[in-house]
């Protein structure tokens, strides 16, 4: 069976991209980095989305062997000029750290009323595989960013992301709902036929 | 004799403005908004530089009466989009808390390398008359971004930012070569063509 390593510790993008490629019917054997714990963090030193995707597949295809699909997404805000960007999770400085990086962004936008409140999700999905051979897609998700947050499924920005067209936050959807138009489920998506024809 | 409010409270800035208006042959008395106390402080809702400054001194001209001078400045990171940009003084989330703004943004910046370091700090200078007539002009200061902050001088993000063809940062600086060099000095002196038009 063929073996797809995600660059990920994250269980809910596991689960996502597993659903994706059964309904495609690609019964990959899809592993998560956690299998891999000699393989260490890439420092994410691109400054594009894809860029550190790539960096993060190529670097666990060299170390495994396997292919290896990453994601790199985040939060362009468009009075920011795109930030935060590359740089969502560690908005607040601390890796990682949701609602202290939500909690800085609503501060610096405090002044910051309709219609400059637009913004929207990046996705980008690297396909790396051992003997150097890559692909890069991606996705978005558009939206406005409410002053207060709302609802409590997702992570990261979902809270403030209105998406548009839409009376809910990113975080008050069901995860389907979510997946359904979210800039990382159009990511993967985008990937399906990059991998029927890279890896049959 | 003609007389021109700044709107600032930073002596700084006044003694800046004063100097070059001296030196420019156009006497005119000089106030800061703190002249002013009843005026009260406008709200930055503009997404630009040139708008917060139009901003700040169109209230100041209509309160009072008098020409009125301001200028909005800022750091432009190539890598964040220009951000921080008009929000730099509020990074934080906390106006005007100089040391929490810098951290801050070298924590965002830590795994990010020359050449993508590359910044410019902006001036947008805004003269408003009360009788609606109004003016900007801009200037700007390029360099380069410091892993670690050096230097006494100057505020904000000054220890940071090495200016293009410096070995030192802008904090390094003398009083007088920073104002020869610094965007706020280039937008100031730029004003002195159209105040010399606009009020004599």
């Amino acid at each position: 069976m063929t073996r797809l390593i995600l660059a990920t510790r994250n269980a809910g993008k596991i689960t996502e991209l597993k659903a994706i490629l059964v309904a495609a019917g690609l019964p990959y054997y899809l592993a998560g980095a956690e299998e891999f714990p000699d393989v260490p963090d890439v420092k994410e030193t691109g400054v594009t989305f894809a860029e550190n995707a790539l960096l993060k597949a190529r670097a666990l295809a060299t170390a495994t062997g396997w292919p290896a699909v990453a994601d790199d997404s985040g939060l362009c805000v468009d009075v920011l000029g795109g930030a935060p960007g590359i740089f969502s999770a560690r908005w607040s400085g601390t890796h990682g750290d949701d609602t202290a990086n939500l909690n800085l962004l609503l501060a610096q936008l405090a002044d910051i009323a309709p219609p400059h409140r637009t913004a929207h999700f990046a996705c980008a999905a690297a396909l790396a595989l051992p003997d150097g051979t890559e692909h890069v897609v991606e996705g978005r998700l558009d939206g406005t960013l409410r002053p207060t947050p709302a609802g409590t499924g997702g992570f990261g920005y979902d809270p403030i992301l209105q998406p548009d067209g839409e009376t809910r936050t990113c975080a008050e959807l069901t995860a389907d709902e979510k997946n359904a138009i979210s800039h990382r489920g159009k990511a993967f998506r985008a990937l399906v036929p990059v991998l029927r024809e890279t890896l049959y």
